[in-house]
């Protein structure tokens, strides 16, 4: 029995659209475009290949993950998102080296508040210790 | 003129390999490996569009994008490179936390720091202000 309307990709190779092609739960008539920039970078033949080997829950995921990678071949025609995972690792290298920047200076202040803590503990101890004004001199109260 | 010896991707269509061949820079006879994993994953006929489309000095960095694609979808039949770039996106969303986290504590770290620092020198000023034992009572010199 052949579907009323044909998936994007039959309806492209001018084919009648089984009811189990498997093309058709993942590329809708009315979206010839996320077939064809899939088609035009990985061609039907080996999408086809490729979704047959796989179980049938993760078949979306795969196209998905297609379809992004043949936009970015779209957008950017010699590094395809190839240029995105350079760009997205120098940028997480900068964030790790800022990580490990900002860990050295918020060790350095800590210390430092340590030390001032500390001083100021022994400051007030001695001055415990030191007779104030009222007090007078000892011995003369 | 025939070459010598056929470029990866003739050799594998066993065709003649022009000396004029699109894919001979880029797919020596000897790492056939290379080849078959991008025309597993892209197509022959889809490789040489993309590089025909390119002029000759960016084919080597767009040949190392579909390689590098090639062998992601090889390691991950359902992602692909698009698991990697999930993988750095998360990665670099968590490092970008921890770098804000980092700059709060230091800046309240930073800010402490300061009020002990005051603090120091306003009790240095107090103490410089008061008489010492041996001073002894104003008025008693």
């Amino acid at each position: 029995m052949a579907r009323p309307s044909p998936c994007a990709s039959c309806k492209r190779r001018r084919r009648r659209c089984a009811t189990d092609c498997i093309f058709a739960p993942y590329f809708p008539s009315d979206d010839p475009q996320k077939f064809a920039v899939v088609h035009k970078v990985f061609g039907t033949s080996n999408v086809r290949k490729m979704l047959q080997e796989l179980p049938v829950h993760q078949r979306g995921y795969a196209v998905r993950s297609l379809v992004y990678e043949a936009k970015a071949w779209a957008i950017d025609r010699v590094y395809g998102c190839v240029g995105y995972i350079a760009s997205l690792k120098n940028q997480l290298a900068e964030a790790q080296n800022q990580v490990s920047e900002l860990q050295k200076q918020l060790d350095v202040a800590q210390a430092q508040e340590l030390d001032l803590n500390h001083a100021a503990n022994k400051r007030n101890f001695d001055l415990n210790q030191r007779p104030s004004r009222e007090d007078g001199p000892s011995g003369l109260n």
